[in-house]
């Protein structure tokens, strides 16, 4: 079975003096996901948490939305020539009843986005398939120092990546900013899968009043996934792409970029921000 | 059609101050790529050099290998109901005799990592497909400075990162440090296949005796891209993937990574580097 990280040679040269070391490198392994015994996606991933990254794909795709409509999964054994287990191939199998989705030669995929045709397609998809709205039980009003605070959480959290410089991460805090869970991933796709993963887990889907909060950038991608898990809140480090913010726009999601220091960017859903008193003149 | 950039309003928090302003954004919509008029792949992308995107995700992918097999690249109109043109759809179309490879329904997936079901059988599958062995005409020996030159050079010809921080760059240099080419994209991969099509379209595939650097991590799929394109050696300002270290030894691909400053650990190919004198007891 497949680790976290691998330790590699390397020839190391640092201004101008140069030796061979070990290097400790994050594990990247391609997992097939199953459904009900039939091939469904293929992802490169970080081995670890494999269950939990099948069933956070599968809510990000609507086929799932509550622990009780999931049976199992299951390592197959077989992948191989020989039969013997890669544990790089789960099958999820879906509760009795639970109606398995028309899987289409198009849809039989795992693209860079679990998008459709065209944005506004997509977009349309995304509205289609969630199974709640965007929801916080007691309406957010997030004061932007709480926001401030949780990439150092999420960095202390992080197990991996200091060792490796090579992981994405995503982490998902309470509105109130309390850590409930840290996953991290070569995809930044599969960190967020698996936390959702974990969470359907643990049947708390949807994901109400939370915030989900990742390392990298905010591609369409992850704000579709916030959205399908019911995720009201989500703050990256860097930038977010055009098509995060119109789905952020379209689907109530509170979109905030750029957050480093005491600064951010708020591109949508602004209502849960609690805003200082705005800057004499400057409004 | 869609532009590299879009604008949008944003709520900017900064130390407590707060306005609202116009923010860039990296644009970020889907585009399908048809092989002779059947859907083979999907990818986030941004939009621009969409036709090289498509003819080098198509060498990625080992259909094609140069410009006497392309017959034609276009944009389909008819993907929306009215049958505007969205830009967002083009289809490849190969020279006549050039064979169509049989797309089977595993095969017809844009996946994170074009890769096959398990890292054994990837890397056998780029072996099967690349149509040229990893060659430097002229033996390569890089000295690390002129290594260590490139990531400046590379973010000088970045255009649209700096107004948007959203952007993976790649960028084609000489053997002797002269730049190329650069892409950019909102997928790293893309800001590859840009690079790699576009060499096609010149008709210079192979791309022996050339380095390949890129902006971000080096994983599986990126080194897979360079052997596919015959290109020697591939440089990233952060860490590599386990699977891409794997992939470069039994390639003979270079791959250096960490290259920031005057420092570098080079994972596989080392051969390609100009030592300097090892440093006392260090070795």
């Amino acid at each position: 079975m497949g680790r976290v990280t691998e330790r590699r040679r390397v020839l190391r040269i640092r201004d101008g003096a140069v030796d061979h070391r070990a290097d400790t490198l994050v594990a990247e392994e391609p997992l097939e996901i199953r459904l009900n015994g039939k091939p469904l996606a293929i992802t490169m991933r970080t081995p670890g948490d494999d269950f939990a990254l099948a069933a956070g794909f599968l809510v990000s795709e609507g086929v799932l939305g509550g622990a009780d409509e999931l049976a199992n999964i299951v390592y197959c054994a077989g992948a191989t020539v020989d039969g013997s287990n890669t544990y790089n191939v789960v099958d999820v199998r879906l509760a009795p009843g639970v109606p398995v989705p028309d899987i289409t030669l198009e849809r039989n995929v795992y693209t860079t986005s679990s998008c459709g045709l065209c944005g506004k397609a997509s977009l349309d998809a995304v509205r289609t398939t969630a199974r709640w709205p965007i929801a916080d039980p007691s309406p957010l009003r997030l004061e932007p120092g709480l926001l401030s605070a949780l990439p150092d959480r999420l960095r202390a959290a992080q197990r991996v990546f200091d060792r490796t410089g090579g992981l994405h991460a995503a982490a998902l805090f309470t509105g109130e900013g309390e850590l409930l869970d840290v996953r991290e991933d070569v995809g930044r796709h599969n960190a967020v899968d698996k936390l959702v993963g974990r969470a359907l887990q643990q049947d708390l889907l949807p994901l109400a009043g939370k915030i989900l909060m990742v390392s990298g950038r905010a591609s369409f991608e992850l704000a579709q996934k916030a959205v399908m898990a019911g995720i009201p809140v989500l703050a990256a480090v860097s930038a977010p792409s055009s098509l995060a913010v119109d789905l952020a726009d379209e689907s109530g999601l509170t979109l905030v970029g750029f957050l480093r220091g005491t600064s951010m960017n708020v591109y949508a859903g602004e209502e849960r921000i609690a805003l200082p008193a705005p800057a004499a003149g400057r409004v």
